[in-house]
């Protein structure tokens, strides 16, 4: 229904990662795969999650009686350093360990660099011809027909800096987690608590707003966006305020809002 | 989400009947079960389903790691005869066979009768005191001061007769449903395909709206709701021209609407 609602279309869906088997985070799933099927889908479906599941996942979809039109991928999470999971021609992703009441997994989505950007009027001045822009955007350098050879530096900028994003929930703040995704763009963390509930955060495996905050901040996050939020909380003020007083680009997460990372790279 | 929408308070629901172990039919029960816990409750809640469903709940729950505040009561449902599943002061429900690709079983939901209702100008009549009021209801005859018996059905008019309503979905047609739901005032019966799919209605297990129609109209029911329509069909009235036509009273189910069984039964 939410991917209806923010018209996203379903085929463009290949890799799903849940971080952890709790209701909250898992519930969704059999319908989504259901209606994946429901529609005819052929592409195969890469699964992430906690190793334990690939088993818990044949068995309920046998219990449910689904048989699915096409093939799910399933890649299991498991130990306790990061690992490159996904690599494919725009991004990187890495699963890494969280600390919560069950095996969890954080994910660092990573764009990777583009193309440098060609100067508009190094090609004038070195009569470029359109047939070498491609190999000149990926760091070759021309040789001009007088046989000067000029070095891409000098005709070309770099490539903005690569973008990222991580996704930490559920978990209990731990000093590592930090390392995990060093200069990270934007990271999402969960906050279920305010602050004077450390204790109860540290029974139920969750962070306060203060514990997101130190993690962005340890982490060099350039923002942070807080969300989880136990239901006790009629509004979000309080749980910004306190993270911002130690990370100040701090945000509540809105259901359905779009984040741009070039505006967050240069906050 | 329909609950709120709906504005059904969560606490009245202690029996939740469950048709078959299909996506569409169950999916949504997990989000409910965990809601009912985050709220405290403690009720036990009764859950009627096919039987096989009572060892796969209770490895689900485990696998969700899921802890409830409050018991469920598991009720299996088997066999090839309606059987009574729940008793209580004001229903009765029963438990009937479906033909479906898995068990699948409907249900009818009988009131039971109401009081009779006292005849307002006997109570000036015989000078009936209000302390005796509550036992004519129920059917007491009534000693006046000077000895004379009044017969209760002198003074009482019988209650309204009791309403019915019977869900069967999923099924195919098969003529001894009619049986187990004889009389009954409203029938919910699903009408997935128009009546040229007869054959794959056969195949998938489920009813054309003609099938449906002949169900209510063997039954003698009063009115019949059709739904769980196949997402190929934009528009629903196709559908119920169909059904009309060998069942008069029939309507497309729409999401969210009240039906009065009062109403309904004055057709």
């Amino acid at each position: 229904m939410q991917l209806r609602r923010n018209k996203i279309r379903f085929s463009k869906i290949n890799h799903i990662f849940i971080s952890h088997i709790h209701g909250d985070h898992i519930f969704g799933l059999y319908g989504l795969l259901s209606t994946f099927s429901l529609l005819g889908r052929k592409n195969p479906l890469y699964l992430y999650a906690p190793e334990n599941y690939g088993a818990i996942l044949k068995a309920h979809l046998s219990d449910f009686d689904i048989h699915l039109s096409y093939e799910i991928e399933f890649v299991p999470l498991r130990g306790k350093n990061p690992v490159l999971i996904l690599d494919d021609r725009y991004i990187t992703v890495r699963a890494f360990p969280l600390l919560h009441r069950i095996p969890s997994y954080g994910f660092l989505f990573t764009e990777k660099s583009g193309e440098r950007k060609i100067i508009k009027e190094a090609i004038t001045e070195h009569n470029i011809p359109v047939s070498r822009i491609p190999s000149i955007k990926n760091g070759a350098d021309f040789t001009r027909e007088d046989g000067v050879v000029i070095r891409n530096g000098e005709i070309t900028l770099p490539p903005h800096s690569a973008y990222s994003y991580a996704y930490c929930s559920d978990t209990r703040y731990f000093k590592r987690l930090s390392t995990f995704i060093k200069d990270v763009t934007l990271l999402y963390h969960e906050a279920t608590f305010e602050t004077d509930k450390q204790k109860l955060a540290l029974i139920t495996g969750h962070s306060t707003s203060a514990d997101a905050a130190n993690v962005a901040r340890e982490a060099g996050a350039r923002a942070l966006i807080i969300g989880h939020f136990s239901s006790r909380y009629k509004d979000t003020d309080k749980l910004v305020k306190e993270a911002r007083s130690i990370f100040g680009p701090t945000f509540a997460a809105e259901e359905g809002k779009t984040y741009d990372l070039s505006e967050i790279d240069s906050l």
